[in-house]
């Protein structure tokens, strides 16, 4: 193609990436990403592929990471509930991946497949960002589900003394606890009931569950439980200001919202596609233009019954 | 969508364009496709989806079809071998593609994938740009194929006395002239043999055989039969000026390169695709360049055996 550099009009870098999940038609990843492709001059068409329920197969995904290749995509980026299926499939697993045991982004290559996590990057990225220097000794994830996967995982890669993780399902926060254990970090699990004394030794709290969604309202746990002097940490970010949150902040608790992860997962995977440095403080700004209107716009809807 | 309405920042439309056929990698129909897109604004991917002898078959373009609309595509060009194969797969036909026989443009739109040909309204839009005043009594056509098909149902348009296919294969040009003569204008064909009698009485020749591609070295007749007067366009673009071309140029007969063509089929597809208004003139220039910088590159490869 060298061509093109011969070439007074110069014809700007290509790329076309994919969404494919569940439900992903109101996602902000792809404004995310095609503003940010703006910004540097590219051309970046970036769509969302909404799986139905009974396309998570292997078979589906193996016709679908063809199909994508085969039609030019530079990478898609995978979500629920196919970041596990989407691993046989792939040619080669980056360490983010490994570490989380899942993957969010995939970039075909010269040599094939390459998935890589960036929930995992994202979330501790936004943690540097919030409570960069700050010594968090004990932190307490709630939530051992896909998320709270790879928040374990940017938890046990940052320097804390221990890292408890609870879920309602023992099992699943057991296996988890097994798996990032294998980081180096002390690990255990705890049950619900157990969340008055843990929080209440705990430097950092870190909600990974969907509670506090427009759709699961609430919090996850009593915020009277929170000690002052605790950080908070939501990785829910429709709406920004959840519940638990605004109760942590009336109560002078330093906080930190699913902005900056949701942000630094995108922007991860945009340098993974293009190769480019992405402009963090445009993308959160993007970001925060875009839960606003999207609020404006929900509280302009009529109530629904 | 509408929340990026209310966005400081304007996302840009995005338009996600593939070309299907055999051998389309070196095609210059993306770059032209994406600079035009670029000078709206606008994100605007064109990819090359390259088939495989094998893969002509209607069920390989079914599922080809079914994934370019899943992934997101806009739409696609269609080019050889498969300009026909595709028309049972499409909900419907554009007049343009009914007229021909063959689809290059294909769009997918809410109420299904539509046909288009922009080969022939592309094909038009030349001759208008070259001879656009000029009376033009008996036309003769070299070469009934996919390209001749096109040139043949644009000629058939165009105010002419009568069309003359000619082709060594007289069912083909047979054929052709059965299918362009439900258009109304008289149309016969005639054998390569009588090629001296029939251009000493024409006031135009269309080339639409390969012959003078670089890869088909040589002129399709000896320029030898063209009488003064006659004008000569060539549907080949690459070399721009052909043997044949330069021949008739030497001899002061006014020529027609296969650029016009290359270019309007481009545009009229944007147009197709976009809903906007392609800049014909600057798309020309960026053809013109694009096809330079090939030819620049290829006078510094070192010559094969």
């Amino acid at each position: 193609m060298s061509h093109e550099n011969a070439r007074s009009t110069p014809r700007p870098q290509a790329f076309l990436i994919g969404l494919v999940g569940e439900g992903v038609g109101p996602s902000l990843t792809p404004p995310m990403h095609e503003l940010e492709g703006s910004r540097h001059g590219m051309n970046y068409v970036y769509r969302t592929i909404d799986l139905a329920p009974a396309e998570g197969t292997t078979e589906f995904l193996r016709r679908l990471l063809d199909s994508a290749r085969r039609l030019g995509f530079t990478g898609l980026n995978i979500t629920h509930p196919v970041k596990q299926a989407v691993i046989p499939l792939l040619d080669e697993l980056a360490d983010s991946a490994r570490a989380v045991g899942a993957v969010n982004t995939v970039v075909f290559t010269e040599r094939g497949s390459v998935g890589h996590n960036t929930d995992a990057t994202g979330f501790r990225a936004a943690l540097n960002d919030a409570f960069g220097g700050d010594r968090l000794g004990r932190a307490v994830l709630v939530g051992a589900g896909g998320a709270g996967s790879a928040v374990a995982t940017a938890l046990a890669q940052h320097p804390l003394d221990e890292l408890v993780i609870v879920d309602q399902d023992a099992a699943r926060a057991d296996a988890l606890a097994e798996q990032v254990s294998a980081i180096g970090r002390a690990v255990r699990t705890a049950g619900p009931d157990s969340l008055p004394t843990e929080l209440a030794v705990a430097d950092l709290v870190v909600n990974a569950t969907p509670v506090g969604m427009a759709a699961h309202p609430g919090t996850p746990f009593d915020p009277a439980l929170l000690p002052t002097g605790i950080r908070v940490a939501d990785i829910v970010y429709r709406p920004v200001d959840t519940a638990l949150l605004q109760e942590a902040r009336t109560r002078g608790i330093r906080t930190m919202s699913g902005l900056g992860m949701a942000m630094h997962q995108a922007a991860d995977a945009f340098e993974i596609f293009t190769g480019a440095r992405a402009d963090r403080q445009a993308m959160l700004a993007d970001l925060n233009d875009l839960v606003a209107a999207e609020a404006a716009e929900h509280a302009l809807e009529p109530h629904h019954p």
